[in-house]
C-alpha cells in the first residue's frame, strides 16, 4: 500500500484533486497554501513545482477531500492569502476517464503498403481461408482468445443501483484498463441497451463469436442469475459475474487469511451475510463449498428461511432450502448472535457495534458495502473484532484479472467453483504477514491467480 | 508507393513469405540462393543476415510469391544447394494476424492504488454520476465519442463471399488496425451470428450506445442496404457500409484525377458499371450527384433497366428508375461501348481487350475486382485506356480513416453524401503529379480528408 492511498484510507478522503496555485513572491507563500488546505480539512498528498515565469511560479498541489464542499473551501482559504492565486482545481477522477481509460490499438505500427497487404487485403485473405477451412485456428490467428467482452445492462452500477448502461461506462472502462495492466487481456466494454434478461442473453449469444469470455458487470440480481447462468449454459466460453464470482472469491481468500492470522478452521465458522443478491449467494455458495460451517443471510426483509413469505423469489427460495440449516429468523440481529464470521455486501452502517459484541469470541468482520461500509472498520476492532476489513482491502480486481488470464489461456469453457476455490487459494498462498491479501500492484499476485486457475481447468 | 510493393504489384505475386535459410560455407552461397528463389519464379523483396554462429549463419528471406505451390518449389531449388539449409519458410500474412492485429489497452498505466482508485472505485463513481446527470457529458470523460464498431454477419468477406463471421474476423481486426495507425480511432469488431437483417439490426441497436459510430463491414447485398438505411433511420450516431460509402468515395475521388489527367469534364462522362451490389449502387448514387453522365449498371443478369424481369430486387427495381437514362439492355459489352468510364465492382476478367476498345476515346478503366480484376492494369492500357487502375492502387483505406475521424470529431449524426463528396475532393486536391490517388502512407492524407469531413458536416 502506498503511504498516498494509507493518507487516502485512514481519513476516508476519498475525492482527489490537483489544486495549482500560482506565487508571486517567490515560492515564500507555499507553507502557508499547504497550511490552508490542511486547515479546511482536506489533506496534501503530493506537491509539485509546475511551471516557473519571471515573477511567478506555479505550484501543483494533489490535495484528498472529502467532498467536493471541503475542497472548495480549502481553494478560498487559498485565495484569501495574498499574492496566491489557484489557477484551477481539476477533479482527478473525472479527469482520468477524459476520453475513456481504454482504447482499441494496433498491435503492430503499419509503415509500409506492404505491411498494409499483409494486414489488410490481399494478404488477410489468406487468414480468412485458413479460418474457414479450419474454424479452431480462430484462437491462433486472430485476437479472440484474448479478448473478453465487459457487458452491462446498467441496472446496478457499483453501489450506485439503477442508472443506465450509458452512465456505466466509466466502470466498464475502468474495468477493462485493470484487465489490461493487470493481465493483458484485451477487455471491450459493451453496454446492451434493455431491460429484459431474455434479450440480454441474445445479444451476448449473438456477439459471443467475437470474444473468448463474457464478463457480466454490473446486471441487478435477480436477472443476473438468470442471464450468467443461460450463458454459461448455452456457451462454450467462459461467463463471469463479477459481482457473483469476483466477490465470492475475494472474501474467501481473505477469509483463509484471517483464519491463518486467528488460528481458526472453516470448518468451524458460522456466518451471517448480509445482502442476498447477487455477491452474497455467490459467497453463500462458495464458504458452503469450502466446507464452512452453517451460513444464514439476511437482507432487508430479515433472514431468508424456508417459510419466509415476504420479499421471496426463485433465487431465495432456493436459497433458503441449502442455508440456515436451523431455519433461525429475525433480522440482521439475529443473523450475527454467536457467528464467528459477519459479510456485509449490503448497505452502509447496518451494523452496529453491539451487533459485533453479540458475536462469537474473535469474530471476522467483513464490511465490503461501498463507498461507506455496514460497520466502519475502527468500530468492529473497537467491538471486539478479531479482525475487520472494509472495501477497500478487499478489491475484486485483486482476482478477475487473473482469474480470466488463466481460463483465457486454458481455453477453459467455464468458471466452475473448483477455479475460483484455487484462485482464493492462491491469493491466500502470498499473502505478506501480517496482511489479509496480497498487494495488488506487484505482478506476481496475478500471476499466482492466473497460474492456479490454468492448473484448475477440466478439458 | 514503396519500391517492395512496387514489385509485388508490378509483378502479381501476392503472397508473402520469409525464408530462413542456413548458410554452412561462411555465406558464399547467398547468391545462389537467391538464384534459385527467382529462378522458380518468385521475387525477393529483402535479404537480411540474422542470427550468425560459429559454423554457419542464417538469412533471412522476404520472398514473394505467386502461391504457395510456387513458394514450395522456391524452397526446393534452395533445399538442393550444397552446404545450405532452409530453417523454416513463414507465411508473414499468416504471422502477422497471429494473436489478432488489435487490442483493447489501457490509456494510461495503473502504477499505484492511488491510480486504481481513481480509473476505478471509489473514483470512478463521481464520473458515473457526472454523466447520469448530464448524458451528454459522456462524450467527454468516457471513450465512446472515438470507438467505432466494426460489424459484420460475414455474409461477404472480401471477394470470399459468405464464409461467416469467424472466418471474416481478420478482415475487421486488419480495418481496426488501420483505423488506429491512420486515424487514432478506436475500432471494436464486433461479429453479429444471424443471417436475419431484422436481428442483424437489432443487436446494432441494442449495443449502439456503446459508440460514436458505426462501420457496417461485409454484409452481402440486398440486406446491406435494409441495414444501412434502417440504422442510420433509427440510430443518433454515423452508420458507414465501406463496401458501398468507402468504395463510392475512393471511386470519385480517383476520377476527379483522372479528369484532371485527361482534361475531361465529370458532365461529359458517361459510364457503365459491372456490378448493381452495394458498390455498385453507391458508386453510381454519388457519380449521378458529383454531376456525372448517364451512367449504366450491369450484373450477372445484364443490365439493369425498367421492365428487366430476371435477377430483380426492390433495390435494383428502384436503381433501374434512376440510372440508365436510355433504358438500355443487354450484357456489359452492350454497357462499355461508347462510354467514357467503366467501373468494375465485380468478379475477374469479365471484360475484354474488345470491350474497352468499344469505350468512347481515351477511356478510363477502374476494374476493382479483387484479388482478381476484371481486366489487368496492362491489358486496359494495352485496348486504349487513357487511365487503368484496379483495386490496389484504389484503396478504401485511403478514405475511411479520415472519414470517421472527421464525422467523430465534429459528432455527426449520420455519414452524408455530401461528406462523402467532400473526402473525395480532399484526396484529389493533393493527388501528386502524374498520380491518380494520394499516397496512404502519409498521415497528411488522411488529415486533409478528415478536415474536409469535419467542414462537411451539418449541424
Amino acid at each position: 500500500m502506498t503511504s498516498l492511498q494509507a493518507l487516502q484510507d485512514r481519513f476516508g478522503r476519498n475525492v482527489v484533486f490537483q489544486m495549482n496555485v500560482r506565487l508571486l513572491d517567490g515560492g515564500d507563500r507555499l507553507g502557508a497554501v499547504i497550511s490552508a488546505t490542511i486547515g479546511a480539512g482536506a489533506h496534501i498528498g503530493q506537491v509539485n513545482l509546475g511551471k516557473v515565469f519571471t515573477e511567478s511560479m506555479i505550484y501543483e498541489l494533489r490535495v484528498f477531500a472529502e467532498s467536493d464542499e471541503q475542497m472548495a473551501s480549502a481553494r478560498k482559504a487559498v485565495e484569501a492569502i495574498a499574492n496566491v492565486e489557484v489557477v484551477d482545481v481539476l477533479d482527478m477522477a473525472m479527469e482520468s476517464h477524459r476520453g475513456g481509460s481504454c482504447e482499441m490499438r494496433s498491435r503492430t505500427p503499419i509503415t509500409s503498403n506492404t505491411d498494409l497487404r499483409i494486414v489488410y487485403t490481399p494478404g488477410v485473405a489468406r487468414v480468412c481461408k485458413a479460418i474457414e477451412a479450419d474454424p479452431a485456428k480462430a484462437r491462433e490467428y486472430t485476437g479472440i482468445a484474448n479478448k473478453v467482452a465487459i457487458v452491462t445492462d446498467g441496472t446496478a452500477i457499483l453501489g450506485l443501483g439503477d442508472i443506465g448502461c450509458l452512465a456505466g461506462m466509466p466502470v466498464m472502462e475502468g474495468k477493462s484498463a485493470i484487465f489490461w495492466e493487470f493481465a493483458r487481456v484485451s477487455a471491450e466494454p459493451i453496454l446492451i441497451d434493455t431491460r429484459d434478461p431474455k434479450e440480454f442473453i441474445n445479444v451476448c449469444e449473438r456477439i459471443a463469436s467475437t470474444f473468448g469470455a463474457i464478463q457480466v458487470e454490473d446486471v441487478a440480481a435477480p436477472q443476473c442469475f438468470e442471464i450468467t447462468r443461460t450463458l454459461d449454459e448455452r456457451l462454450d466460453i467462459p461467463v463471469f459475474h463479477d459481482d457473483q464470482h469476483g466477490t465470492a472469491t475475494i472474501v474467501l481468500a481473505g477469509l483463509y487469511g484471517a483464519l491463518r492470522q486467528t488460528g481458526k478452521r472453516i470448518e468451524d465458522i458460522t456466518c451471517a451475510i448480509a445482502g442476498a443478491g447477487a455477491a452474497g449467494t455467490a459467497i453463500a455458495d462458495l464458504l458452503m463449498h469450502a466446507g464452512a460451517g452453517d451460513v444464514v443471510l439476511a437482507d432487508s426483509k430479515g433472514i431468508v428461511h424456508r417459510g419466509r413469505a415476504e420479499g421471496m423469489n426463485a433465487e431465495k427460495v432456493a436459497l433458503a432450502e441449502r442455508t440456515n440449516t436451523q431455519n433461525i429468523t429475525g433480522g440482521i440481529a439475529e443473523a450475527m448472535a454467536g457467528r464467528e464470521l459477519f459479510i456485509g455486501v449490503s448497505r452502509p452502517n447496518l451494523v452496529s457495534r453491539e451487533m459485533v459484541r453479540s458475536m462469537a469470541k474473535d469474530p471476522i468482520v467483513f464490511a465490503l458495502a461501498n463507498p461507506v461500509s455496514e460497520i466502519s472498520v475502527n468500530d468492529a476492532y473497537k467491538a471486539g473484532a478479531a479482525i475487520a476489513a472494509d472495501g477497500r482491502m478487499m478489491n475484486n480486481a485483486l482476482a478477475y484479472p487473473g482469474i480470466f488470464r488463466g481460463a483465457l489461456d486454458a481455453a477453459a469453457k467455464s468458471i466452475t467453483i473448483d477455479m475460483m476455490m484455487a484462485a482464493a487459494e492462491a491469493l491466500s498462498n502470498i499473502v505478506p504477514e501480517g496482511e489479509l491479501l496480497p498487494e495488488m500492484m506487484n505482478p506476481a499476485t496475478h500471476q499466482a491467480v492466473a497460474a492456479a486457475v490454468r492448473g484448475a481447468v477440466k478439458d
